[in-house]
């Protein structure tokens, strides 16, 4: 297969997880890629009923892709997994990116050669109508995109993401990554180069997983406002804080110079450097 | 019309903005509305060549949109305007929401009688790749989110979009919103009760709008490493400030429990409380 | 019985946990009290074997004590259950102060008809040699004294013993306390004003719960160096993140002049007290 | 003497001091020490009348000690000097950890061929009831204990005491230290590797120390609640922004992976390491 | 005397004090007074040998002020008192502003009638030339003025110069200040509403206070550069952190819209206001 | 001209800008030259009419000095080119240091031989009677100094003046500096070691400049209290965070030992050292 090969990639998304919120461009985040052609559809906010998922599939596929990137929070309920369904049965290699509840879904998706990246920091939001309105949400996903991002989370994604599309580009059958990301594993890609940096990335990363913990019960456990609004709040504190943490984390890699980045090439191969000043290569 | 009409909404995304990360969430954030349904399709990264706006723009008519919701950076480039051509040929109802340089396309799109919102403040990320890699493109969009959230932003943007859906839901011809967010029209909207921290969120924002500036310096104007690798990691730092400041303003209305929140019912119309432990209504 | 009832309290404490730091202190923080008169043994950092705690305990009986509090890490272990034989045998009422693994023991302890305060929080530090040395450690017991204190969790202690002395001074049979402190328990006595304080108080009372799961691991599990040394630094990277996050929720409540303070008066019962210039009552 | 030798240490402790809160953990942090055995009686918060100190030394003197640790404030009062005679004349060496007031005693502790540390740093709390609750007392303890850890005081404490033990181990005649610790010495024992963190360390360091010029004035000559509260509240203030002060010098040194860490081996001799992930030697 | 009369008022500095940075602008903030016309001549950074002083002093004479304002550290030195003794013989009303070792002219200011404003916290700076650079100088004024502005020495300066204006504009004969400003008396012209901000004001001022014990040992007394280099690092971070303790305190009036303000009227009195939307009255 | 050569500069000042605070220190930061002898003017806080500049021009001329300094807010005012026509009769070498407004003067200046050094960042003060008293003046005041001082604007001013300085000296005819200071020049007088502490001088740099465009409006175009003090509380607002950014970029340096200082020997030519350590050479 020669340099020419673009590779069709489809996104659906139903609902919305930190991970996925700018999914395309963890692929290209300068918009400069030659090889890539991504088309997205989306539900919006809504996965239930399974019909929000079936259609949206149904126009993806219209795009023809040869590549499939599914995500919603907890895959494991009955649209995303219809979605699959159809995916299977066109045959298009498929990943899906989800959260922590969606583990319960992973002897299906293995049994459809499905690849799986599963997040464990990325925590359900407070969904409560007294709690949650359009601007607290946006403070919520700031602060997981922030966790995601500098923990490694994002990091893992981009890249497994690229060895498949690489691997694809080259004509190669692709191996589809299987994988949840813990804290140990996310800090692996995050790559920091002090230890203590990597130390506050892990307690945010187990910080940010811990969020879900509060966040179910007060969103499904209890009834009484009383009772669940002070969860709530100290759920996304909770979250705030894991953000500032690893806002510390990136700093302190600052003051030494050894942030590393690794952005993607046009002909889409990750490049890599360290120091601000250096050349990427 | 009765309460039972739920309008179709169609969104366009091509390239990201800040203020179209969550968009879909900022008219349902929650997943809860009964009276809304949402279909999005997007081209990743890319807004060019044009056929990226035009391919999508045809895929989301075919969800047969009452509404329509168009984002990319700068609307006043090829793509989105030929996109705006077709969404004007199909007589649907469209807001265009972009950034500042989508300024030069406000005649058009006024003689068209379609909506715009264009918010000063969602400015340019250090799209460079020396600098920019998924995580530095992260870390910018996580930032410029919480600018976005608390500066009131997102707030007008919800606001004026909810009034055009209700408008529709209740069978009257909507007029839609035609709004330049500057930092006085945004602040207006996120009701700070302290005037210290709303002082905080307007510098914020003004901050956030010059970031703009250095960047497309940065980006356009320089050639050599050496000389817009310090912009570019200046115009990131702005950005964090930015969100710093935002997130101390919040913290001010937080400790006086005088965060406004207005989130949505599930029959659309926006609710509103102040004290954390109040009710909304 | 008389106003000049003098009530004499044994205090017995084999190793350490945060919440045993001062225990004589929040009986007495002032050194003021004329009415209860404490002597404590303890055997410093060691409770294995059992004999550290049966010889401590052997001696602080010779004291004479009318009231024993009790106090080790998991206080399930062999020394403390020792110890506990010799008070009942001795038919002194006693209250066990511990941490969340003495849970197990908590049947016993009720069989014995002994008080027991365990403390979610009051997580285990991050033992091992090539991370724990004397300020390490004294840096973690500061971020945890901290966290206890301003959380709520000492105020739970506080004011369980002083309703138990109180009794007794007044000759009462005491109802002694069985109280598990989770998060809930203790911002409820730690009495904040404002709704965001709490909630990030309830927010570092979970972070430095989950503290232990982190230690115990690196602690019991890991055995290779490289492996546990990252958890370990991580661990204390919670608790200071706890500790700090209550130093704001205090910063708060200090913005607002909303600090209650419950000092004990010299005949020992407690005081309140919530604007900083105002006088106790 | 064999390596099996195992010396017993007595620790007798009236009122608290920073210093001595973690005393015993200073000489064995995790518990893990073969050769010392320790044995520890308190009088709780009261070190007055005289007789606190004897009884509990009397206690203490049971264990038969080989070597006794006295702690309290101002040592220089009746009640340690009526102790440190018995101490004297038990004929057991003794080594008096105290504050800055008890220099009054040095002729006296000297005379009796004792040791002493005493700590300027380890000032006194603001002891007015309207002022110290509980919570009050421990947030104080807290950073004062911050402010000792960090700027090397406890440093000293644990080595000095280490260097008597490890000759009475040997069977050497141990040489008692007589060490007033001021900036100076504190800061050479912390080694801090950056001199920015290091005068950090200093500047908490004389800002702790200078605390009890401010509590002393509010305890014992003001008399007016409206006079001594704003001082009492602003010498709180002092020790928390010391404690932070000496926070933000141990994040230089873990930015820069130089925090040295010096752990008691379990046959109780000193180990030092520096780069967190190489091995104590 | 009429409302025309224009006040003229000399200033003379020599040498540098954080309180006489602004003087002019103390009495004319936003340069609209219509009643003071002032002149200000200065030796730069020199005031020995004394006819620094007597040169600059002469050429003031010149312009005829009716009042003086003298300014300079430790005015006990010979230079600005040869320059009082030529104040005196031309017969103006003098006012002093120095720092606190010019407490030892205060007897010889009193016997010339003079006025004196001696500010405590106005410490010496570490003027050793390894240290001092033109940067170090500047942020360590930027630091101190800060001290002064916020914890309300220079309110108390702003004040006093306003009343002896103010008599003298209406023809009085002004009574001249003779004012120490110790914390107290300065956090009662600042008028914090919030007592915690007025308490960290408290301790930063006495933080700042103390400075000068720390730079004049280094500068005078110890010799070596490895001796006074870390105390001249520890004294401008003690200044350092003063300056961010004043800053909270100011935050925390901010926070509750209680800032007060007082600036000038066009005819010289003071107004008065607290909340930021309200008019000055 | 032999080494006993002693340069008389004179200093005027006219109304007061953030770069002539303490423009004397800036040639003499220890008060130990032997070579030069400053002798400074001022008008205080006016400016207008431009007798205010003339008389003190005619007073400073009195001293004969051999280089003249002008300082002044926008130099471009009739008083300040009063002054200079006054200078350039004299035929005395006269450098202008001013603001951004002074841009508009810079031809005039050039026809006059004189030089200048303008400062962008140097922005005007939120002048108005409702919001400016002498402490936000002085707050202001300090946030400038402190911007001004670590993003390497004095450092500028410093260097180019000491090589006049230098020039004179030594008898050689000075070239005089006409520089308009912007952040890219600022910065690499500040020679950072640290990128991304360069990156924020550069941002605070940034920030602080834009100052000016929203107190120019606040001032000068909007006539309503409750429409410009929103912007003054703001602009004050971002020169506070301007100063923070840098104080954080001088602390990474400092984390990182490589804070440049560059002081006066006190024959006047600069040294240079980084390491505190190390020996100015």
């Amino acid at each position: 297969m020669s340099e020419n090969k673009i590779l069709n990639i489809g996104i659906l998304k139903n609902g919305t997880i930190g991970s996925s919120l700018l999914l395309a461009f963890l692929m290209d985040e300068r918009a400069e890629s030659t090889r890539i052609n991504v088309r997205e559809v989306t539900s919006g906010a809504k996965m239930h009923p399974p019909e929000e998922c079936i259609e949206t599939m149904k126009k993806l596929l219209e795009f023809e892709p040869e590549l499939i990137l599914m995500s919603s929070p907890n895959a494991a309920l009955k649209g995303p997994m219809a979605a699959r369904e159809m995916a299977k049965e066109a045959n298009i290699p498929t990943i899906v990116i989800s959260d922590a509840p969606a583990k319960k879904a992973v002897d299906e998706i293995k049994e459809k050669n499905m690849g799986y990246i599963l997040v464990n920091c990325d925590s359900m939001i407070g969904a409560r109508r007294p709690f949650l309105d359009p601007i607290e949400m946006s403070c919520f996903n700031s602060d997981l995109l922030k966790v995601l991002a500098i923990s490694g989370s994002l990091q893992v994604i981009a890249q497994e993401l690229n060895k498949v599309i690489m691997d694809m580009l080259e004509g190669k059958k692709p191996i589809l990554p299987q994988i949840i990301i813990d804290a140990s594993r996310a800090v692996q890609a995050a790559k920091f180069t002090n230890p203590y940096a990597e130390a506050k990335a892990i307690a945010a990363f187990e910080l940010a997983s811990s969020v879900s913990k509060v966040t179910s019960r007060a969103c499904f456990v209890l009834k009484e406002r009383e009772e669940y609004m002070p969860l709530l709040a100290a759920a996304h504190e909770m979250m705030r804080t894991a953000a500032l943490m690893c806002d510390q984390a990136r700093e302190i890699e600052k003051s030494n110079d050894t942030v590393i980045r690794r952005p993607h090439h046009a002909k889409q191969h990750l490049l890599t450097k360290t120091k601000l000043h250096e050349k990427e290569a």
